[in-house]
């Protein structure tokens, strides 16, 4: 363990690069121990490179990006560091936080919860956003965090929008997402999750967690791309919504430069669906951190 | 389920072609079900495509390949299918079968055996060289089984060159491997397993099952490519002994546009090496298939 308190738990070389695995005590996340990836391309070795965030989706962990995504090859091509924090505080005790499987353990939504009962511990925000920039700079590994992007699936992809879009500083310069929770309010996973960890419920996440209630008020130009298949379950279930984002995005004045939703025929759920335009969005992201 | 006794598990749309999952009653598995996935690309909705058989390493199933492999892509650009076989009968009920992670259940070794414990069940060499294609055929799904190769990792590597080695019909075209168990004979893994599904244990192997031995026979050229990484526990553990496999082809006289062994510097035995490299196997093998 180095004195930053990160230790490495595995490293595996891949395409040029880097993929390591690092624990450490996470204050964000009450105290627990927390799990991250972080893959180094090879043009790290000589020099600080950009980072692109990827936040997973329901269930997940640290490691379905890594392992499925298929994000290496463009990352190692461009030069671009990526970063799979976990999807959850894991192991806080909290009663009934394991009971299902789109709320608690692995279903942290990337927010702040204001209910006393998880408060303490589900803190993904903190997390994502400031905790771990700040443990991967203490540590001294090569990233330059001014130039940071994000991405993510599902539930991460609602994260990497809704981070992206409410960020008072500007830390995101674009953001893309497969098959986004895209107006979480009005969807079931968005409801229980909200009224779970929110003491305001619903109604407070509309002004701080709903990617289609937050593009509506954004006057600055954005960089957003986001892909979901006509084929996914979830999107026919009404869970995704990417529709409403785009009418709220239109509705504001951002056009097809600023946000791009792409329909994709036939395209599921799954990996599958990802690993298929992971090459695409490193690209679109490429594009705005190495400028 | 069709009159084949095919039937469709699952379907997932991926680099515009189509990854599916089958099971049907295996007769040289002893009647159990078997799994295995298939992918189409795009270019098998418009006439047969050729085939490259991809043989998964101990504890795999047929999910590990395509899920972690990042094969797709070249796959798909290059107008192959690709077929992921289990690694072993699943289900027996032999005494024992589920003890060891590198015996029985999941290890399979792609041989017949001939131990009457296990010759009813495990008998991965006719599943994977004769039951499967003939399965495909009979379902009328769009392989040309005449334009075949094999590749494969670790014992799925060691599964490769002995089905491509010892094959009198010169089933495959070409054969490849990342990490492969290259002289089994003189290891442990093929030694335990040689014992446990061979009534001639390791002295039967020597004469079908091992890649060492077989290409030192070989008098016709050719079509091999092997990479290993440096940093592989299991090749430092004298498992893998690629080098042994490389002296005996060069002894034999097939020089470097026959048998390539590469060695890459700081790689190791996980889904991370063998997806660095998945592009280049894919375009060696399409060589060979596309003529």
């Amino acid at each position: 363990m180095s004195e930053t308190g990160l230790e490495k738990v595995s490293s595996n070389k891949t395409f040029d690069g880097d993929l390591i695995k690092y624990k450490f005590k996470s204050a964000a996340l009450g105290g627990l121990d927390a799990n991250f990836n972080l893959y180094l391309p090879p043009q790290a070795s000589s020099g600080k490179v950009p980072i692109l965030v990827y936040l997973a989706g329901l269930t997940c962990t640290e490691d379905n990006g890594a392992q499925k995504g298929a994000f290496f090859a463009a990352a190692s091509a461009q030069g671009i560091a990526l970063l799979f924090p976990d999807t959850s505080p894991r192991g806080a005790g909290i009663e009934g936080e394991d009971d299902d499987w789109d709320f608690g353990t692995g279903a942290g939504f990337y927010l702040n919860a204001s209910n006393p009962k998880y408060a303490k511990h589900y803190n993904m925000l903190t997390h994502v956003t400031l905790e771990l920039p700040q443990v991967i700079e203490t540590a001294g590994l090569p990233i330059d965090f001014k130039r940071q992007s994000i991405f993510g699936h599902s539930m991460g992809g609602h994260g990497a929008l809704t981070l992206y879009l409410s960020s008072p500083t500007k830390q995101y310069r674009s953001a893309s997402a497969f098959a986004p929770i895209s107006n979480p309010t009005k969807c079931p996973w968005g409801e229980k999750a909200f009224k779970g960890y929110l003491q305001g419920g619903v109604e407070e996440a509309a002004a701080q967690y709903d990617a289609t209630e937050l593009i509506a008020k954004v006057k600055e130009p954005v960089h957003i791309l986001i892909d979901y298949g006509t084929g996914d379950n979830f999107y026919k279930q009404g869970q995704l919504l990417p529709e409403n984002f785009l009418k709220a995005a239109r509705d504001a004045g951002h056009d097809e430069l600023q946000v791009r939703v792409r329909s994709q025929e036939g395209y599921d759920h799954s990996y599958y669906f990802i690993s298929t335009f992971a090459s695409d969005h490193i690209h679109f992201h490429a594009n705005l951190l190495k400028q």
